[in-house]
């Protein structure tokens, strides 16, 4: 269905590809995104951006040092948090407001990246009604700019373990500051190394001798008038990293630097001007900024994937690679069997993590209503899906990409692919915010209680639980594509999961008779990694097909989504084949049928494989990739790309001056 | 036991690791690299190497600018090469010479990467006596520097398509060598964008009117006074890449540019002066090169998951983080199972690597010395050897050491940890010198051929397809650890690997009887690349076990050669657990014993993993990493590291005066 992708000019195979789907591509993107309106606001937000001359990129970042790279990341956010009220609705962060920043920071961090994030939300949630007076609206007018400094060197997930010390003075009522090690220096906060004037340092509050645990404290750290770091502090970059390096992720260590008592968040405990301390009224909640960060990262993580198969797919359309047939000609390597395998389950599972994080915006934004009014009854559900759907989204999201890249032969190499950035960016997922294992294995404690729950009680299993409670099925029902109904695959997951989750649980409690109960849970931890693992790929495959099923449209389109979906779980399927094989719950005949299917949905998919991608409503700016652009004019655009690589500035480098040219006079003259 | 690793000032859990092991570093060491001798070469070789002023690293490589870089690099090639012939064996380039480029280039190419791997032999092979006498001594001198210009920007591994034309014109007896089109420029040759003066130049050859298809020519490039580009070439660097950013790879136009008859290379095909082609006496063989390269290849790209998985391992002791037992301390992250479940398998594959690497050197030496007596014989089996080697392990490589990389957390993204340029230089392996899936259907075709050959005659198979005619086997002999001998696991191997080869070879015939070869070699594709991984699997596996039975030194350390060569394969057996299963050859008891021997052998090989690694041989300098220093003095020195990272030169960078002080003395003005 021809639609407005389609420009003269445009490469012909991908015009050819784009006239030859069946359905309209508009609709699919409205469906993906959440209806026409978002579809619209999407155009209006890009005009705007492209619009505005300071977001005009004068050369791709790519080809910037380091320096220039954060000079010109601090420019377009400065800009752009100027902008931001002008043009996106504030309420709106999961879609608008993650829409307007990657249309202008890309794939990369940047000099007020932590100050909306995690500086205004800490300083609006653990302040006294005083503490917020003064310091609000300095942060709210970016009057200072601010971080969150908790990670120590030596010290990650385990807080209790951190080494800063915050030791109370009555005499002249600060708290003094201090760095007892190496490893106690602050290491990793974003926009910590050059940027910020502030931070919320996390430090161990000691006063009349004694340790009362980690407290948060606004710290100044830079001079207001010259930004140079203050007397006692010492801050800097922590240097090149895998990716996000526009960003100045810094470190910092104290010599006991004096900062006012007041400087303590006092919402929840406190401090005396005498120096006692004073407990908090209720153990405070410890989830929310993380659940908030990683909610969001579910989404931002499925569009990096979402960016990949869209540049793999088009560009598999434009190369044309190897002659099958002799004589007749180059074909599009799209047209293989094994390019398709690597690419085309990439989109379905672009769709199937879109869908979940579609779910977990609905989710956090009721628990947080909720959360208003004192009422956590669904924050652990919330926070074990997020960990989960964390942990095995962006570790899927990295493979996938990955693949896509690889399935783009030497050009995927290229930083004119996009997709070196786009990996460095979406891998980094796996391990910030809580690293995956950890995760696993926090949903897995749930997991567990929720088992023991179960067998020893009639209480209710909270929602995503609830198979749990489901009874145990001797043989599946699947017998390959006709006829395929998406529960038999649900109940196939859910199967799967229940039947790890339990196993885990017989094992654990058998060893917890002979062994501690933490040796006992290493022991069992691969176990348990693995159980949780299938317990949220059985969240997206029901939640993938329960998503699709209120599509209202076009009939095509709905058989496309459940193509996607299905190709998405069988996908899984026979990556996991083993546990589906166990005690024969799928007989081999079976399991070779899971094979065919999906060798026959990739070809049922493959001529509309080019219109789903542009579905997914990159615009070229957004994806930012000579491979992936919209009209297909690949080779040329590389070979302009290149022109401007830093050592195309000079005909002959230096290089050649000092050491090739000597070394081949040299040479020439012993002849 | 204690050894020369262990000094004073050490970290102390690194120390009592070393002191823990029970079992002779050097003996080890000596048996993975070949010898006493070759160890005590080596320290000679780091000697040299770090005895010369040229080769000091005044500020580490990751902290210089792409420019910068070149510069370093196109120093140190010089250099190298200058001392090369002082200080290694020529004629060990598998061995010494490799060992010594890496301690001096590291993980990159440089301005003289192609000059000796590529432009060298192939001037001493497809020239003419008149035209070796002309060349040899220029390349051997280096009065000129050389590169090898094939692949085009649209164009790859089918070469007959090569866009790049030389077509003869007798009246000035020359070639007019031409791109017609932009998809026609040459793209990605080593050390041609800014570094080399000439290039041997793949054309197709037409002359009288006719196309002979691609033949070579040697072509000047700059001119040899200033370095200029002549008139007619268009040449320069393809930009930034995902790894090798030292190495300018490069792009080149021709515009009807000239060269003399007596450019193009006639040991083989010729032109005459009247125009008259005159085809080569024998069709030349086109392993050569490429065969060398990817044998190469096997032993570098292990060598990179041995540098991986020495840093994640020492990383491993050094961290302490959480505390399974509150108030009894943090304990050594190797202690967990799922860290011991990422990292000790990376080091028995790199032994699984190595050790299959040392093989097909020791196939390569054989197979040059009979190429030189013109038997062809073995060169079949060298070429799908190294070429299906090379898929398997490339892959493998990167997926370990992205697994290591992980396991070190936030600080494996770091630069400083080493892992970002070990992971970028690795998997380039996927690509170059053949993409892998099409290396893996090369193979396929291969065993397809052997398959029919068995059915066909009694005709012998060669060595390496042997097991294809075993007869199966209906039930694995494995039952655990206890008494396990390699051949069960051996045997196992191969009877997947042939059970997959005569099952996609039954598919394929029967397809044929409907479809086109090349329709029905499509639809079985993914079956095909899997049953050539299985097939390289099997070897592998086989090799490691009949390597290490050659070991004749201490019982303990054949005892852990033994533990890891089971882990190895029980690693892999579980990855791929669904095609053990099929038909019952595993039963599902079996199955879960794959599983907890797996658990066993990680406990066994936990206390020995830092002094395995140790036995890797790597200096400081080599590994280039702060997190896996043979120290374990990681803090410290991560943070001096840090210091010298670029946003650091300054304490206030010219971003705060731009941009970020005026925006927030504006904001503290609204207050």
């Amino acid at each position: 269905m021809v639609n407005g992708l389609i420009r003269s000019g445009d490469n012909a195979d991908l015009t050819k590809e784009r006239r030859a789907a069946t359905f309209n591509v508009n609709e699919l993107s409205e469906f993906i995104h959440g209806g026409k309106e978002v579809l619209a606001r999407r155009k209006e937000i890009l005009q705007f951006v492209e619009s505005k001359p300071e977001f005009k990129q004068e050369i791709p970042i790519e080809f910037l040092s380091r320096e220039q790279r954060y000079e010109q990341q601090a420019k377009n956010a400065v800009a752009m948090t100027e902008y931001a009220t002008d043009v996106i609705d504030g309420s709106d962060f999961f879609g608008e407001g993650m829409y307007y920043q990657q249309l202008i920071m890309g794939r990369d961090l940047h000099a007020l990246s932590l100050h909306y994030v995690m500086f205004l939300p800490t300083i609006q949630n653990q302040t006294t009604e005083e503490q917020l007076d003064k310091w609000l609206g300095l942060v709210i007018t970016r009057g200072i700019s601010g971080t969150y400094a908790q990670t120590e060197l030596g010290h990650g997930t385990n807080l209790s373990q951190l080494e800063t010390t915050a030791t109370y003075d009555p005499k002249t009522e600060e708290f003094v500051i201090h760095s007892p090690t190496v490893s106690a220096a602050k290491w990793w906060p974003g926009a910590l190394g050059k940027s910020s004037t502030h931070a919320i340092v996390m430090a161990q509050l000691i006063t009349g001798g004694q340790g009362y645990g980690p407290h948060p404290f606004i710290v100044q750290l830079r001079d207001l008038e010259n930004h140079k770091p203050l007397k006692g502090i010492t801050v800097g970059d922590i240097g090149p990293k895998l990716g996000i390096n526009g960003s100045d992720n810094g470190f910092l260590l104290f010599n006991n630097y004096r900062i006012p008592r007041e400087n303590m968040l006092m919402r929840h405990a406190k401090v005396t001007k005498e120096g006692k301390y004073i407990h908090p009224k209720h153990q405070k909640l410890g989830y929310g900024s993380m659940v908030f960060v990683r909610s969001i990262m579910i989404r931002d993580q499925s569009l990096q994937l979402a960016a990949a198969s869209t540049i793999a797919t088009r560009y598999s359309a434009v190369r044309r690679q190897g002659e099958p047939v002799p004589g007749k000609g180059e074909v599009q390597i799209l047209d293989y069997r094994t390019q398709q395998l690597r690419i085309i389950p990439q989109i379905s599972k672009t769709l199937a993590f879109l869908f979940a994080a579609s779910e977990v915006r609905d989710l956090y934004l009721k628990v947080t209503e909720q959360l208003s009014d004192g009422n956590v009854e669904l924050l652990p559900e919330l926070h074990s899906l997020s960990s989960g759907l964390k942990s095995v989204v962006s570790w899927e999201v990295a493979q996938g990409i990955e693949q896509c890249r690889l399935a783009c032969g030497g050009h995927g190499y290229s930083q004119a692919s996009g997709f070196p950035e786009i990996y460095a960016y979406a891998v980094g997922g796996c391990t910030y915010e809580g690293e995956n294992i950890v995760m696993l294995l926090q949903v897995a404690r749930q997991l567990l209680k929720s088992v023991t729950k179960f067998k020893s009680s009639t209480a209710k299993l909270a929602e995503i639980d609830g198979y749990l409670g489901n009874p145990a099925v001797s043989q599946t029902s699947f017998h390959g594509l006709n006829g395929l109904i998406p529960q038999v695959l649900i109940n196939d997951f859910e199967e799967v999961a229940r039947k790890q989750i339990f196993g885990v649980w017989d094992r654990f409690e058998s060893l917890k008779k002979s062994l501690s109960e933490s040796e006992a849970f290493n022991k069992v931890s691969i176990d348990l990694c693995r159980a949780s693992r299938w317990h949220v790929k059985a969240y997206l495959v029901k939640n993938f097909f329960s998503y699709i099923s209120r599509f209202q449209g076009s009939a095509r389109i709905k058989e496309i989504l459940l193509d996607l979906a299905s190709l998405y779980a069988l996908d899984q399927i026979s990556a996991g084949l083993s546990h589906f094989l166990r005690d024969g719950y799928y007989s081999q005949g079976q399991a070779d049928q899971v094979k065919l299917s999906i060798e026959t949905l990739l070809e049922r998919l493959r001529p509309e494989a080019v219109a789903i991608v542009d579905s997914f409503d990159f615009s070229d700016r957004e994806l930012h990739s000579v491979l992936g652009r919209r009209d297909g004019n690949v080779y040329e655009n590389l070979l302009k790309w290149a022109q401007q690589s830093q050592l195309n500035r000079a005909d002959v480098l230096d290089a050649y001056h000092k050491y090739l040219g000597p070394m081949m006079k040299e040479g020439r003259a012993k002849l």
